[in-house]
């Protein structure tokens, strides 16, 4: 195997290739890293076996040459040392070649780095997923499908089936659902053009993570495919594979409340800005607990208590209270995560009282909805 | 106690006392911030009993008002809480006051603190230095001189000295060198316009190391008074004060070669990159190791070695190598340590054999200077 390559285009693909090795493995070849040329291009490989992540770079794209020199061939590196000799090398052309003795060697300038390599065939085959029933939908709006529902999952492995992401599509309807059982986060959206349908699936939170943190803010679309344990998200030049969790994900729809005894309606930022202070003298707690009252049908009255330390109380102007009286508590770390998720400028909360779940959404309609249950603090 | 302040100033301030602060400490009112208000300004004092930290705020200065409603007294606060409140206040100005109860309320907007305060009184005094004999330097090149050698302190309490920076005054000349006994940095500035003396003190490694980052980029003078066991250094609004290290600090100057076989001239930056390359395959070792060839009169071999993953050679073009052929191992860690201190574009390396210490100049001849000791690999 043999190439020369653009360093920055490089760079790139390692970093993303990167987000799916891990060092602590069971399978000893899959710290290493799996680079193979082909005439048209090449592709780097990398899995935690949970997550596999393939990146491609053409031999040329839109009339620009990235690859010169190839000569055909596959091996695998360590990934412990390949990103960062890849980042400090000299040039901004890097040579890169194999032997049949797996001795690779990694030129640019007058540096030579001689390592010793795995031979590819060792490397398990990713399964090739069938792609006859994907959907598409633009890239940066699954990364707000994520963002809005992924903080969500437990971090507990008590439920497994809870660190993931439920996913469903149905009657042209996309579905993302995350709870730890404390609190909920949801998200629907129409796909169009599309007479697919699965079930309900539950993706690992860390996989849509990664996979978050490697696509591109673009309107290009991915394409996902997904089978009875795997799901697979493509874009251009990326394939991004992940195991699906084994097991039920608990009927969620009954959680939410369908009347409410209290609305009412508030500036987004102003509420997570209060939220955010009236926590502050709460941090020995784990999510530390505020307090809200209604004052009237103008005002709420947000407190937090330590004590030790001692106390914080605001208040703030809503735009509409309607409905009961209350006073309720709750996490600040939950109000301030959902209300983060809300990009809308105003959002509508419903309460059922004080021991009641209760519900927060953009005052747009959007369909997203967090939920989030309430304290005892009587 | 009670004043109005503009919540930048303070946040300023309070960032720079908080340096001070640790939460753990025998002491436990040290574990909180001192708030003095008096006609003039505001004083806020931070201390661990190592490094005391005062800033002060006036009232007035340059025509603009910081301060407003002044009614003098002083009060403790919690550390581990203030700094956030002040950071996170929703409004410009922020309220600060409080009564006989020791209570502190702080108010900005409609945002309001109730906070247990602790008496002032109980708070250990400063001490006051004499600042007669007292010398004064421009703060960046305070500064340069804490960056260039501070770095090279041990962090070994073994000797608990050495973890220290060794300052001299005199003849005209301060002085400061720092070694951890495997190397050494050093720096020498002239001193106009001061009579002034004093032995060899050794400041903490951790006092400068805390007075560089709170120290501004500017030629403003800071006064610097020693007495036998204490330091201040003094800026417009700022006060800090260190305790020295009790002991002999070793005498370094016979450490220092003064004649050398081999002398090489190179491009730092240079140097400095292969160096950094070279040191990629050696991560494992603590302070891995690279090997320096000579090459005839031009060229330097720099390699590193790691039997598992690979090995690197690199050569670098020199301007100059005059004397005797060389092969010498030494740590990655200190070479880049050195050459990052040395700010001209040219360093002058002067080796007296592979087993003994060589020094690293600026080829400018400023007196700077870094002394490693080599690693023996054969």
């Amino acid at each position: 195997m043999k190439f020369i390559i653009q360093r920055d285009q490089l760079i790139a693909s390692v970093q993303d290739v990167m987000k799916a090795i891990s060092s602590r493995t069971a399978i000893p070849i899959l710290t290493g890293m799996k680079i193979e040329a082909r005439s048209n291009g090449i592709t780097l490989t990398g899995s935690d076996s949970d997550i596999s992540i393939e990146s491609h770079i053409p031999t040329e794209e839109d009339g620009i040459v990235n690859i010169e020199d190839i000569e055909e061939g596959s091996i695998v590196l360590q990934a412990k040392y390949f990103p960062d000799i890849v980042r400090k090398l000299p040039e901004k052309t890097i040579e890169i070649e194999s032997d049949s003795n797996l001795k690779v060697t990694i030129r640019s300038g007058k540096a030579e780095f001689n390592l010793n390599g795995q031979d590819a065939e060792e490397y398990p085959q990713l399964p090739k997923l069938q792609s006859d029933d994907s959907f598409k939908i633009p890239t940066d709006l699954l990364k707000s499908l994520i963002k809005q529902t992924v903080f969500a999952v437990s971090t507990m492995e008590t439920r497994p089936i809870l660190t993931g992401v439920n996913l469903k599509l149905e009657n042209g309807k996309l579905n993302f659902t995350a709870t730890d059982s404390h609190r909920l986060a949801s998200r629907e959206i129409p796909i169009s053009g599309s007479s697919n349908e699965f079930p309900s699936i539950v993706v690992p939170g860390k996989s849509l993570n990664e996979l978050y943190k490697i696509l591109d803010d673009t309107e290009e679309n991915v394409e996902i495919s997904v089978t009875n344990n795997q799901i697979l998200f493509r874009t251009k030049h990326l394939y991004f594979l992940s195991r699906l969790l084994d097991g039920n994900y608990p009927e969620t729809s009954r959680l939410i409340p369908e009347q409410s005894k209290t609305v009412l309606q508030v500036k987004t930022k102003e509420l997570l800005h209060t939220i955010d202070r009236a926590s502050l003298l709460a941090k020995e707690e784990r999510n530390s607990v505020v307090k809200l009252s209604t004052m009237g049908n103008e005002l709420l009255e947000i407190t937090g208590n330590s004590p030790e330390v001692g106390r914080v109380v605001e208040e703030i102007s809503v735009q509409s209270i309607e409905g009961e009286e209350l006073k309720i508590s709750f996490s600040s770390k939950y109000m301030l995560d959902a209300l983060k998720a809300i990009e809308n400028d105003e959002v509508k909360i419903e309460f059922t009282g004080a021991m009641r779940p209760f519900i927060i959404r953009p005052a747009n309609n959007d369909p997203i909805l967090q939920l989030i249950l309430p304290v005892r603090t009587y």
